[in-house]
């Protein structure tokens, strides 16, 4: 193990979603130092153009690169579809994206060849996880869906119900033609509506189906890679200290960050301004 | 008439909503030149903290302010609740927001005394509303309902139908036990669901209810105000030159954007940077 091995671990994402990755990566590497990042001043991301989401993902990089981070990890599929080429040639440190690692499980798992992606229209747009899967598999048959109201309806809290059905129901319907076996939530947000959304593929006249989401199959990733790297900060018996920043924090805007990210992160969120990375610092402490 | 009367009035907005103020200015003003500026690189302004909302409306009013404007119309709910008195004490012209002007015809109106707010998360947690309609009539009791799916509906194109239908019934149904008679569409985006949220209302146990939208309350407010001021550009017997900014164009944008407008914006809109805003200029006219 080097000097490397206690450096922290940046994660990056427009929003709150991102924090699905961090609890898979923490739950993955207990032991690890993590850094945080949401830029919610200017989430969402996911209708925003290519050259603007790369201008607002080297922002933050540089941000958690002057705080000396080993590794990061772009946790947000917009960000992952359109910048991720751009932050490998500016770092000299491993990036991680969340589309390639779910892609890899997805186009093992598949055995009829048929795979859906959900994501923001934004992330559908990209072709990103279309490309991913075809570049692994050029026989499969990948079904994009862009599913806009889905972020909106985890922010709002609305996870099971009527009103979610029916919007999974109007997006899916397009699958139950198909042959699907896997289903790629392709969205930081979306496994907290996991249980809502294998409600609507079980409805459909579907194959036996298997939900894969990014945040699992990007902490498989970073262990891995980081693993052979030998850069693993393994000695550590207790829990690596985790920091959390935000470019915006409104009133209550805890509450909804705590949903994804599992348990309470009360005292703990500082709020920063990226903008001008050159003196990027902490300006306030904040609830 | 003066000179003053030819310069354009500015109107502004996060995104594309401001389009239907925009839209009510069109059909009161015929004559007047029209800058619009959409911060669509930072939109939604909802759910931000109001520092960060008065520091974007101060970017998106410097540069309207760099091209001449004689009066602004700050199109937005959040910035008018969050950056009014900011601009107003910045700006040496008249500035005008979308709240003052429905809450008076609201006051005016109801004959029960109970008027319902519906908004986004950040209108409705700014108390913009309440107070001004308070102010205006200490004895109304108002009702304010934040409503954070209706704006990914219109975005969606989701009109009319169940899913429409389902989300308005649950946010209206706190209204159920009440004698609301008039109902404010405190957002921007929400006339294109107007039809919506009447069916809604009307399946409600309620009085007869009028549903009051800030487009066309806020361009009567401006149409008096600069008649009064002497500043109107009546000589012209020509329609207005109408110009669009965005800060942000994706691909797909503009069909979005005509559906709050209600007719065709391509080849109209420019893509502008106002981050620094002593240089704003635009860059690139696309679509």
């Amino acid at each position: 193990m080097t000097d490397t091995a206690t450096q922290p671990i940046g994660i990056f994402d427009s929003g709150v979603g991102g924090l699905t990755v961090m609890r898979a990566v923490i739950d993955r590497l207990p032991g690890e130092n993590l850094i945080y990042l949401g830029d919610t001043a200017r989430v969402p991301y996911g209708n925003r153009g290519a050259e603007t989401v790369r201008r607002y993902a080297t922002n933050a990089a540089a941000f958690l690169s002057s705080r000396d981070i080993k590794a990061l990890v772009v946790a947000c599929n917009t960000a992952s579809a359109f910048a991720l080429e751009t932050l490998r040639q500016r770092l000299s440190i491993p990036v991680f994206g969340v589309i390639s690692p779910v892609a890899r499980l997805a186009a093992t798992h598949s055995d009829t060849g048929e795979i859906a992606v959900l994501g923001t229209r934004g992330t559908i747009r990209s072709d990103a996880y279309q490309q991913a899967l075809l570049n692994l598999r050029p026989d499969l048959n990948v079904h994009p869906i862009a599913c806009p109201l889905l972020v909106p309806l985890a922010e709002e809290g609305w996870l099971d119900g009527a009103v979610t059905d029916q919007v999974l129901a109007r997006y899916l319907q397009p699958l139950a033609s198909t042959e699907v076996d896997t289903v790629i939530l392709g969205c930081t947000h979306y496994p907290i509506l996991r249980d809502a959304i294998a409600g609507a593929t079980d409805a459909l006249p579907l194959p036996k189906t298997t939900l894969l989401d990014s945040a699992h199959a990007t902490s498989e990733a970073v262990a891995e890679a980081l693993g052979e790297a030998g850069i693993l900060n393994q000695a550590s018996a207790t829990p690596g200290e985790r920091r959390f920043f935000l470019t915006d924090l409104p009133d209550g805007f805890i509450d909804t960050a705590e949903q994804f990210f599992g348990c309470s992160l009360r005292g703990d969120c500082e709020h920063i301004d990226i903008t001008d990375t050159t003196s990027a610092a902490a300006s306030s402490t904040t609830e």
